[in-house]
């Protein structure tokens, strides 16, 4: 295969230093577009041609603004930041070569909002490329970035025949970009698509072909709306929404376990009131519920709906819910998982190619592949394993620069097997 | 005067015999209405006659039944217990000596469902008149149907002018029967009302001339209706109505308190489900809510109801609040106070004469008080001092006897010197 | 086989008769050993010979005295009623034929406090074997015992070679029986072991090899003690145990999930206090826990003891748990849900023979099955399919009589055939 | 009297251009220093002493460091100002003038963080003195600063025989600084204590000479710490204090009402996690407790460490509570409220001079008042009425400047008249 080692390891840590989180994706995009001409694709489709309407939890324009300035600082191109204005972020790059199936890939390019370690240990901090934005790569997305183009690339220089499309998908990490992304034009006609992960505890040298268990998420916002009053002197004045946030809370994690799977709640961030002597008049909870199937997170939201509006009741307040993301679940198909752990073996770099593995959480490329199941194509997730010496959203996360390579390699030959297996 | 101590201490004793429960009077107001007879009244209006529709907290009629058969074996009047039929007991007897004021004295006659002492030290049990209902007069109420009959019998051989009438009213202890007997016509025309308890702390030969503190009261019983599940195989298919009770008793304790004064709250008898491996289909809260005025109470049930509407809609289920009796607050006129005050501080018998005392609880005499008052009148609910061994609603509860004549004479010299008063 | 289709329905329809709850079985444990007396055993142990002193969940003496009382009215032999008594039931038979395996058999003898439908539609009425008891077998465990004593004839009678053993457990409905019977040193020896059940939603003619996903439960009995007030006059002077229940069942509930498996909570039946105007000095919850794995129950379990102590500690109250029932998951062995699914595809009656089917629930016959796998036997706890109008644990529930026989012969066969592949 | 109108309003201006919240009162307390110079005073006690080492809520060194920036940059003292470095604020002034009583005045300095009303409605925008620190004197201290001065200039101009010492007291609104001045050496002697506020929607031109109604207070942060997990993959590997929190909060408020007297609770601000798919680790309650008698707020603080407690074992996390602030309750004396409504009654300005007047909310001069009291002296609350547009703590809050002469003046009437009335 055509793509250098010390390519992919120069790209990945260029992105490493330029992490922007969901929405905020602007010198990454210039940057994966300014590959994709030197590369040459035959359409690229930025911003906004990118996506549907239906993005998700998008920031407000003036938490969107620093970043594109930071982005026009850092020498992204203005032309492309231009289609990026207002969090329009992400890409889909396609390449044309005559007959054949239309096979995708998807891989996802967001940061985090998380400081990364200065430790020398820190592989990062020690060779010089630590973020530069004070948010981190601490999901491996700049790994996966380096992955869709150096696949891109190597396709195009195959003898590959039929459409290849890569989606740069933005804000995963708050399953805010998949579905805008599954439901943009460009996936109805793609027959195979292939999504993939670096990590999630699989060492370099495995990956793992295909993985199942995600659980279908809802994030939401919802607020408590009451009445402020003197705590001593009118407390039959107010209308207290904390309390009723408190309600809610309690009520939450009582929701019934369903039978038929799987189900999770968290209210991971809530808050309320402003002073000891006032009775708080607005509170939140920012929360998720998952399930092990959708309709099990259905179940298990439309249930969280009950508890909110019965707690607003309960302490006369308001209450509005807001869904901020959300991730159907998803399975992979059988005939793709072995068309992956097939080219995995066959690779002098892989020690263990397994059929599944494990995320244990939740992903919103299952919007891809369900739009692509939906249609009659197959699709599987799978796992490029690298050593990372910290966990997976922690300030001392790294990818294992020996796992870039192999996974190139392996998905292109896949994305190759699968114009052969055409029917 | 001319009402023999001995003569009142037999009618207690009988009367402390025959204890009978809330609308179950049956005995009792038979007995009432042939000592009636034996006075010599004008007019006397019994069950029906005596009550408006409004009565509350009304058992269902098998639960009558047996003290009906019961009063019958007893020896009661056929004919009487004929107009009682369906829980129609107390009375209203009436005496007319011309010209002069409306004087009403209102006495209550109820029992309570709690077993009597059966202790030598328990006076009732060592001297032979314990109670052969398996119910108990563990209040007084005893003593207070005593001295009605005992005030009428004195006015009568008075030289008062004027009209008297006592009500003797069912039901307090539920606070049932107050209403019904407010809202029939006989309270109209009243424009001095007198009402009493005995004891309430206070020894013999004190008597409190006015009590004010009384709360108002609602009780209500609150039933939740969800769903049955099993809670191995399908937990999703209940609908928990424990948990929408167990909710509800969280937020009912935590409505406001209110800053124009006392508020109480409580969920006294609670229960729901019917085995350990079933989703419970459906729970109860037996409870009260109190306040310092009625406006407060009102408030307070208003936030109940919304407790209650919460708590269901948080767990899917239906809720239903029947109210089961009520009180209003009220106060003691002034100047019916300083004429119990006088009466009482002439008597010989009488050591402690004060203005004011404390009862700190609820009653729904106060439905009189606030009729009469609203009709221009004057109203006061004075306070019998009696020893008494146990406390109130406890199964070692008695009077002294010595108390009685004191308090017949008490209310009678007050019931004389309002005709004096009369401008 | 020997066993007559006649004899087995006549059988169950004395049983079902004669219906009594868990360690009151006393006519049902005569009526079996009087059938093991006919069919002759080697060795036959009742009552405390057949049980560990690890009884759970056994009622007082005075629950216990009735059922003995017309257990001895209805006919039961009263010497063998003599070794029965303090709710010691249940019965251990074994035969012994020499050189071979041991191999046992478990099942289940009791009925539910539960009133039978006199309705024409449900056949034990129409056809007059409807209970006498006031209980019912309404999860067929009248036809448990049939097959129990069915198998044990049929093996007695064949040229079976090695020793067997049949298991009549009390209290299984309790839970209470399973684990005393497995300490009983009976099992110890015992290499194969088989459990049964009818119905489970599986028609007559299907029979389902071996069933796995039972959950690890414990039943549990927790009180709260406070202390009594006056809600009107004094309510600081009480120590809610209602608030403490009603925070218990909260928190209960919301124990959060665990990641490696189903867990379930219920708080089944529940109440407190007594009267509206006091506070509530008692209160108590009668609930479960379950997890898919012992681990995650017990899991479960301890944060329940947390929640329990957390909820008297905030309302200034006392709490005390007791376990009332408790039993393990278990898994079936594949080899023996083989040889019943062999055993069950040649029997002419049986339609359909799966490998796994679903209970979605908890039974104690799983301290049996890891009593057995803990010593190097295997267990497989199999489903007699019977059609069956009422949901187990209804009103109307009944077994279809032609399910009888079959299962009498599947089970013989699997047991004969154990000797067979004895190695 | 000699204090002019003119030198009060310009003073009163000058305060309030310069509001500093708690203990961050160098500014103002520099500025009151040079004013006591001014007036010349026997002595002067400023920072550390006039103050105990008691000193509640004080906030960290890095909140101090710019409020003393800010008053060097202001132009206060910079001699004064070392003196007041660790937020060691406030003063007392004392003029000794011969035989007689010891008389003290308290009056409390703080500003509250509060963004001032740039409207031009509101007098202080509309004619240039409106706040230049951020914060506001939205509830009057800068008119009690003045008063505090104008009293005192004008008895150390009077003929006045004995010892007056002004309290000039910090941190009133965190209620932080009246134990520790209650607490110094300088109120040991005092006889008689003059404590005031004005507005509290009392006109200008009316006096309320006395305030009894002081909820005692005690105001508390409570952690909860428990330990992350992902909301996903390992729920139960979480202990989540969000839950611990909101068992509280609900709790909290459902602590049983007080048959002696008013109670209050609030958990006025609340908080807790950090993101939606991470189980909790902290949350915090910020809130109080009030009770009509110190014993009442006792009790319901016991009851609230309880509530916390048991919150925390619920939910296997660990808790504590800091008491940030509090104040006893507090009644004025009979005889020192006629003192005021004397000297009130007799000035030309004063329309109305009540006995008694009502705030309805808490007060540390409440210390100051019990200590005085438990020494054997007098002391009083009282009230200077004040027409205020905004109420109290709101953005629009102002005071009428008409209203400081007469105030002044009242006081020092009632500060000569106590020698007077000295024995």
């Amino acid at each position: 295969m055509s793509v250098e080692r010390d390519h992919l390891v120069e790209l990945r840590r260029e992105f490493h230093r330029h992490p922007e989180p969901a929405w905020r994706e602007f010198w990454t995009t210039a940057r994966i577009v300014s590959e994709l001409d030197r590369i040459g694709v035959d359409e690229r489709h930025v911003g906004r041609d990118a996506l549907s309407n239906d993005r998700l939890a998008v920031p407000d324009p003036e938490e969107l603004e620093p970043w594109m300035e930071r982005a026009r600082e850092a020498g992204a191109d203005p032309e492309i930041l231009g289609s990026l204005s207002g969090g329009w972020t992400g890409a889909v790059a396609v390449i044309e070569r005559g007959e054949g199936p239309t096979v995708g890939l998807r891989v996802d390019i967001d940061g985090l909002p998380q400081r990364e370690s200065s430790d020398d240990d820190h592989a990062p901090a020690r060779e010089g490329f630590r973020s530069e934005t004070g948010a981190m790569h601490a999901c491996g997305h700049d790994a996966h970035a380096t992955i869709g183009l150096g696949v891109l690339e190597s396709v195009a220089e195959s003898d590959f025949s039929g459409t290849f499309k890569v989606f740069f998908q933005p804000a995963e990490e708050v399953i805010g970009g998949g579905k805008p992304m599954a439901e943009s034009r460009h996936l109805d006609d793609v027959e195979y698509l292939f999504a993939l992960h670096v990590g999630l505890d699989h060492p370099t040298g495995e990956i793992a072909a295909g993985i199942d268990d995600f659980l279908a998420i809802t994030q939401f916002y919802t607020t408590f709306e009451g009445h402020p009053g003197h705590a001593g002197a009118r407390p039959e004045e107010g209308r207290n929404a904390v309390q009723a946030m408190a309600t809610a809370v309690s009520n939450l994690y009582s929701i019934e376990r369903h039978s038929e799977g799987e189900s999770r709640v968290n209210a991971g961030r809530v808050g309320g009131g402003t002073a000891t002597n006032i009775v708080p008049q607005e509170a939140f909870v920012h929360g998720e519920v998952r399930g092990e199937t959708t309709e099990i997170r259905d179940y298990t939201f439309r249930r969280a709906e009950q508890v909110f509006e019965g707690a607003a009741v309960s302490h006369d307040c308001e209450t509005d819910v807001t869904i901020e993301g959300e991730a159907p679940s998803a399975e992979s198909d059988a005939e793709l998982v072995d068309i992956v752990r097939s080219a995995a073996k066959s690779h002098p770099d892989v020690d263990r190619a397994s059929r599944r593995g494990s995320i244990g959480g939740s992903e919103d490329a299952t919007f891809l592949m369900r739009r692509v199941q939906e249609n009659g194509g197959l699709a599987t997730y799978a796992c490029i394993g690298t050593d990372h010496p910290g966990g997976h959203h922690t300030a001392t996360f790294d990818v294992d620069e020996d796992s870039l390579k192999p996974g190139v390699d392996v998905l292109t030959e896949a994305v190759l097997e699968t114009a052969e297996t055409e029917p």
